[in-house]
């Protein structure tokens, strides 16, 4: 099932069912997609029942699956990505016996066409290209097991990042307000079976390709994740009840051979310059700069559809 | 102007008007605090003109002002206690340009009397007394004088914390998730001009007393942040909007004469205990204890009502 949110100029946009090429939609009984999370096993089936798909679908009207949402934490789960990090900048080693995860900015995700606003270049902007699930509710001390059930939709995320900004907030170990600003999501937000084989272990197994300005930046594979997101959806609700519409990503997706299929930020090339020759040699985003992402299946399909986003000054 | 949201069994609950005596209210036009806050400009006037409160008010009815809210931002501005963690714990010194601040799980307040549910006494349960100011909208790059004509509600906070959790995730520099769990927040939320001189330059200057277990445990002053709120505000909106509903926290009020007026967190208390003589002689809280706070003006009001929580186990 296949679903995603119009903006109909509403906070919350209006929830529709996407056929399966992904050409057309239907309007469904539910008006947004956090009302369908909220009662998700009596809408599930409604949904489902749905095999008509009378609209076309104009890309440009597609605002992200949830354009706000209650909860959004986002993991760090790629030990390539963090090693190089480590490595690069000094970080404190990875912790392996539990997964990396910040709090992030919640009330607004941008469509996968917005242009994105920032508020300055010397901030050292960048893309993070990842994956991530959204839950119904999870009551808190709930099992890595048990939390797989409770993923609802997988999307793909932009987690937009100004790097300037993350050490100095690092460095006080309260993590990031203002090198996080809003993330974007690609149109799509599909039920797991959807992806097949691709959806395996709490993980996604997919190619994540990546263009900056035109040129190919990466296609890392999503599946490598040291914690999968059963994982990290139990390590979110140790303390607390996790709200339907909590939003969980993997962080930067990024593969150990990374020299062979490249990376999902700037910033991870830069660390591997810095290693490779002592300082790094790529630039920041510039404001007009493009990033295009996809996930692609074997197949060539790409499940989640187009991320394709310009930065441009406030 | 004094707000309260009634728990009506909703997730947003009630929007009421309070007496000036805080015993009765009024029911108003609008439903939520939060839908107020979102067309603030043109409700606000509505509700001043409400002069009648026919109900009586019941304590036990009343939930959080913003039962949820799209975003909460912490701040940890008073010098006095990050000066005592940072002494007692290693820390990084104090970086005296830039406030701390953090961003918070906003899905879920604790109403005043409710109990709080934790997973274990082993993570070291504490509490946080605080103010915090719930804004409109606040354009990205706001500074931090206009962005005090964006508090709209100034709040009393408990920000619950798990202190044997807060360490580990700090030394990540990625901020705490599990270490945060729900706040709770106090019966009312007043418009500035409801605290009188008790507001000034962004600061709320009103003893905080609080009891533990029945014994009196501080009374601090809000007045000594050292970021006043407008910084706070501009602070969290360098690279983003904050959404109408933006609720932001001063953290843990603290004083330089603490050894008088006592202190609004137990792991301030340890800090000063391991200073003093080595090592913390306080324990953390225990499943059946009560935390009691209200911010009480000079001459004996409580602008804000009072929290009165006992913490129980899931």
């Amino acid at each position: 099932m296949i679903l995603a949110t119009l903006d109909n100029g509403t906070p919350d946009g209006r929830l529709v069912i996407v056929s399966p090429d992904r050409t057309h939609y239907a309007l469904v009984p539910v008006a947004t997609m956090q009302a369908a999370l909220d009662d998700w096993q009596a809408v599930e089936p409604v949904l489902r029942a749905i095999s008509q798909f009378p609209a076309p679908l104009d890309p440009a009207t597609i605002a992200a699956p949830l354009r706000r949402a209650w909860q959004w934490l986002d993991g760090s789960v790629y030990s390539t990505h963090a090693e190089l990090m480590q490595i690069a900048f000094g970080l404190p080693p990875l912790d392996t016996d539990r997964p990396l995860m910040y709090q992030g900015m919640s009330d607004r995700f941008y469509g996968p066409l917005e242009d994105v606003i920032l508020p300055s270049e010397d901030h050292g902007i960048d893309f993070e290209g990842e994956f991530g699930v959204i839950t119904d509710r999870v009551p808190m001390g709930t099992d890595a097991v048990t939390a797989l059930d409770h993923v609802k939709l997988i999307v793909q995320i932009n987690d937009w990042s100004l790097r300037t900004l993350a050490p100095i907030e690092m460095k006080t170990g309260f993590g990031w307000v203002q090198a996080k600003p809003a993330c974007s999501m690609a149109p799509f937000a599909v039920t797991p079976e959807e992806l097949g084989a691709a959806w395996h272990d709490g993980r996604v197994g997919l190619d994540l390709h990546i263009q900056w300005n035109g040129r190919d930046f990466g296609h890392a594979n999503g599946r490598p994740m040291l914690f999968g997101f059963g994982e990290l959806i139990a390590h979110a609700a140790l303390s607390r009840d996790l709200v339907a519409g909590t939003i969980i990503g993997s962080g930067t997706v990024s593969n150990a051979d990374y020299a062979k299929v490249g990376s999902s930020c700037i910033s991870e090339v830069r660390a591997i310059e810095m290693i490779a020759g002592g300082r790094p040699e790529t630039g920041f985003m510039k404001f007009g700069d493009r990033v295009r992402m996809e996930a692609r299946a074997a197949d060539g399909s790409t499940p989640f559809g187009l991320i394709e986003q310009r930065v441009i000054p406030k």
